[in-house]
């Protein structure tokens, strides 16, 4: 049985591998700059979303979001709010009920996605520190936010997703005083995993750190050439 | 490529069924009963053991347990520090890196277990809240820790988490002060999508609620017989 299972998972991520290239060509075809945001359940993605897309942090950039969820549009529906082109997948709907988008259901939701019309397309993935990191879904870079409120050993016990990621979103910083962690522990376990990644300081309460994460984004989106 | 990954998960679930009855009798036979613990990553699992079984709550109660994590063995080591059995399964180590366990895990950790020698076995299974409520491993029941942190709608998103278990345990509330949550609202959407699960609310960190929690354990574990 576990070879079985092995086998599957080994050909499953060839077949996705092929599916997320022909994605990375439609975005790149339409020059849309892709970032996969991953994270556990209530790290804070959403709110994040929430704060970066809702000011003027981004400035001129057009940004649009794919919601990924097993179910449901609560995410959905809080950034509709803000009047950006939002669109929802659910994994539990044809999909099995999967813990993580892949290429495919991302492949499936591009006919409803306003390419033409964004220049960043924001991908909230399935709140999951394991699998989400294992599938490609044609992004340019990968994000994730760890809340504070996690503990300092994430990285250590899930480096699979810290490694996957070029930036790591410290979250909830607000919450420092209440809780018993050494942040300068946890980036240095982030460091410890993946020394490329760069860590940003946040509270999507309080907007500290909003604009570095910003300027993150808008540095993805800036390989993008000037609209004609 | 959709209807066959479902084919498989579906066989992979009926297999799960027959290995997590095995499991079932012989943790039966060795009269130990067994609680599947899930959550999020960082909801406190880890430190809701600490609490419960490093004090006296449990009583003559004797408890061990089954650590689940995708690699090392940080939880346990915590764990083994209240000198109770306590043994690592790690589903990198030749099960391709789940994202939960299964009942084959489980049993191959079986021979670890000094089943002749506890009454209760905790299994703290990978931090997830979609894969784990889908594999039964032969446990009697299923409890999960919701941290206050994750926010009210997590219920509603993760329903079939919040369903599979008979106890949600709210942990965190010492952070109530210092949040923006309405502890009666996660409540409502836990009784929303499971009226029969009992909700304790909990801090692991101060001690608060934890005798409720030792109590729900001694029930559970007071089916067994007391051994000859």
């Amino acid at each position: 049985m576990h070879r079985t299972k092995v086998t599957i998972a080994s050909d499953a991520l060839d077949a996705n591998t092929t599916i997320a290239s022909a994605n990375r060509s439609d975005f790149d075809r339409e020059e849309v700059r892709v970032v996969n945001l991953m994270s556990s359940p209530g790290a804070g993605k959403t709110t994040l979303l929430e704060r970066v897309l809702g000011g003027d942090a981004l400035g001129e950039l057009r940004a649009g979001v794919l919601e990924g969820d097993v179910q449901g549009s609560f995410d959905a529906d809080r950034l509709a709010l803000l009047h950006i082109p939002v669109t929802q997948l659910n994994t539990g709907n044809g999909f099995g009920g999967e813990c993580h988008l892949d290429a495919n259901m991302v492949r499936s939701a591009l006919p409803s996605l306003p390419l033409a019309d964004i220049d960043l397309l924001l991908v909230e993935n399935v709140g999951n520190l394991v699998c989400p990191a294992e599938f490609r879904i044609g992004e340019d870079a990968r994000a994730m936010v760890a809340s504070v409120t996690e503990g300092v050993e994430k990285p250590l016990k899930y480096p699979l997703m810290f490694r996957a990621c070029e930036l790591v979103v410290i979250n909830k910083i607000d919450l420092l005083p209440h809780l018993d962690l050494d942040v300068d522990r946890l980036v240095a376990n982030v460091g410890q995993v993946n020394p490329e990644a760069r860590c940003l300081l946040v509270s999507a309460k309080t907007g500290e750190g909003i604009d570095q994460f910003a300027d993150w984004l808008a540095e993805v989106a800036g390989r993008v050439p000037t609209a004609a």
